[in-house]
């Protein structure tokens, strides 16, 4: 049976997965991984990592159609060059595509992170069958994948999707970026750490380590200040989700990503709520369903997958 | 020769023109409008003097090869029915496709008003060869026409493109949609208008009817109290089309509409600057280039012709 060899790699994690051509997950391992790490060495110790899981899994390197690899970071996917990815260090202009295939000797197809994941969601979470539809990962980052008839709204330099930058509030917070009051800088999981050690102080619940999994858990019990933490955070999603109505009018939008999922149960029923209020008298942007992903944590294998499947019939991009 | 019926209407103007198959307007007039008119009395109204524009110019009937009618308000364009035209009076599901076939006895083509335009700057104007386009359009109201690889993004409901009602500042001023700092209560021309009335009190040169050309042209005259208003429209705006730059990542935005063509000397050259300010580190956000429309008041005309053209060899809607 032919398998997609899949990897998923942000700036702490990697996911390294087989993914069979139905979109079945067969087998999968997390690994964290360090920043700042020189791309060759990184490529090399993902492709030791994968052979391993291969043979532990009792997977034939020959059964093997492709390398689908979604990476954060900017990139040219048809070229197969990374201009930059901040997560993992200070790379530019990073032949990625060709370092892939001489590590793994696979055909490799690339994408980045949102966009692997918007497809992976387009086509066996909730957004199949949707004609427009909007992937958004809300995690350390922010970004998203759109995606118009089934294929990614790239944009002129295939930047397109970056919806962590659009701007929220001009009086925000300044954001990693260097502009002010953009979505990543109101809605990550490190903003959300960041207002809450503001307004919890050092005293509380929350006194050691504040990030979002703990603002989460302290709002599920109560807490005053941990609640006031998640309400702004969903009133700031809910004005990029306007934006993105607006703009966009898809007809479906998932959520997911680490501060996604694992908030959905505080998050997504006000952020419905508040996104319906404010797109207000625009009856024909009140159909869009705002939804959890489906897929979780493995939109992105499932999505670097297709990309393999997809792509052997008109041959691999290295 | 053929040519393109094209009709370009608005809440309170409407354009009416004769369009040869390269895009040549070749005789056009601009008629007042006003609104709250019956939809079977205006089509009437349109076909009349539409008949007498092509005697008066010389023209057959027989030479028609089908209307153009580019239209604000929210449609289907596949049905060709407005299900809303605030502008135009309380229309509810007009079939305005059936009535202005009949009324014209010609094959009929509708889109909405800032789609049209797009259609027309990015066949004829500055969009011409850029795979993803944006036009932008502010007056009265403010919207967009989105192009990717040369057809329009539409949306699930076929609303997509509504940036007038992105929400720029959520502390902003209330919009006529309900909502609250939508970029159209900021950057329109009532919305200039409001502002300036507000700085400027009833003293200066603009105690009279002031309108965003009277505040255009104090600005030029050195007021002070209009470079601020003018200076914080394009502070505004340049948060909506950083917004766009980001989400879309366009290779070509054009600015057009009344204010924004009208005030093209004040806005634009400031305009690029702070958006190459907002998008800051975003290097492959900073090439997008950001022109005033090329084909001014007539780009609604020319794309109402484009859709005539390029329907003719697939059978009208109507």
């Amino acid at each position: 049976m032919p398998l997609a060899a899949c990897i998923d790699i942000g700036g702490t994690k990697a996911l390294i997965g087989f993914v069979d051509a139905d979109g079945n997950v067969l087998a999968q391992e997390r690994y964290a991984m360090a920043p700042g790490r020189d791309p060759e060495e990184l490529v090399n110790d993902l492709a030791d990592k994968t052979r391993a899981l291969a043979q532990q899994s009792g997977y034939d390197w020959q059964q093997m159609a492709g390398l689908g690899y979604s990476t954060a970071g900017m990139l040219d996917v048809q070229r197969g060059i990374v201009f930059a990815s901040p997560n993992q260090g200070l790379w530019r202009d990073v032949p990625l595509g060709d370092l892939l295939k001489q590590a793994f000797q696979l055909p490799v197809w690339l994408e980045m992170d949102a966009n692997a994941a918007a497809i992976g969601e387009g086509w066996k979470g909730h957004g199949a069958g949707a004609d427009y539809f909007v992937h958004v990962i809300i995690g350390t980052g922010v970004g998203c994948g759109i995606l118009v008839h089934g294929e990614i709204l790239r944009g002129w330099r295939g930047t397109a999707g970056e919806f962590g930058h659009t701007i929220i509030d001009p009086h925000g917070p300044l954001c990693n970026c260097g502009g002010r009051g953009c979505l990543e800088s109101l809605v990550s999981g490190p903003a959300i750490a960041v207002r809450a050690a503001q307004v919890m102080g050092g005293a509380g619940p929350l006194e050691e380590a504040v990030d979002a999994r703990a603002v989460f858990a302290a709002a599920r019990q109560g807490d005053q200040a941990a609640r006031q933490v998640v309400a702004e955070t969903v009133d700031y999603l809910s004005i990029g989700i306007t934006n993105l109505i607006h703009l966009l009018n898809p007809q479906v939008i998932t959520i997911g990503g680490g501060v996604g999922v694992g908030g959905a149960d505080l998050l997504m029923e006000p952020l419905r709520v508040a996104v319906l209020h404010r797109v207000g008298s625009w009856v024909d942007m009140q159909g869009t369903q705002i939804l959890t992903a489906k897929l979780g944590e493995e939109a992105g294998l499932i999505g670097a997958s297709r990309l393999v499947w997809k792509g052997t019939s008109m041959g691999s991009l290295f």
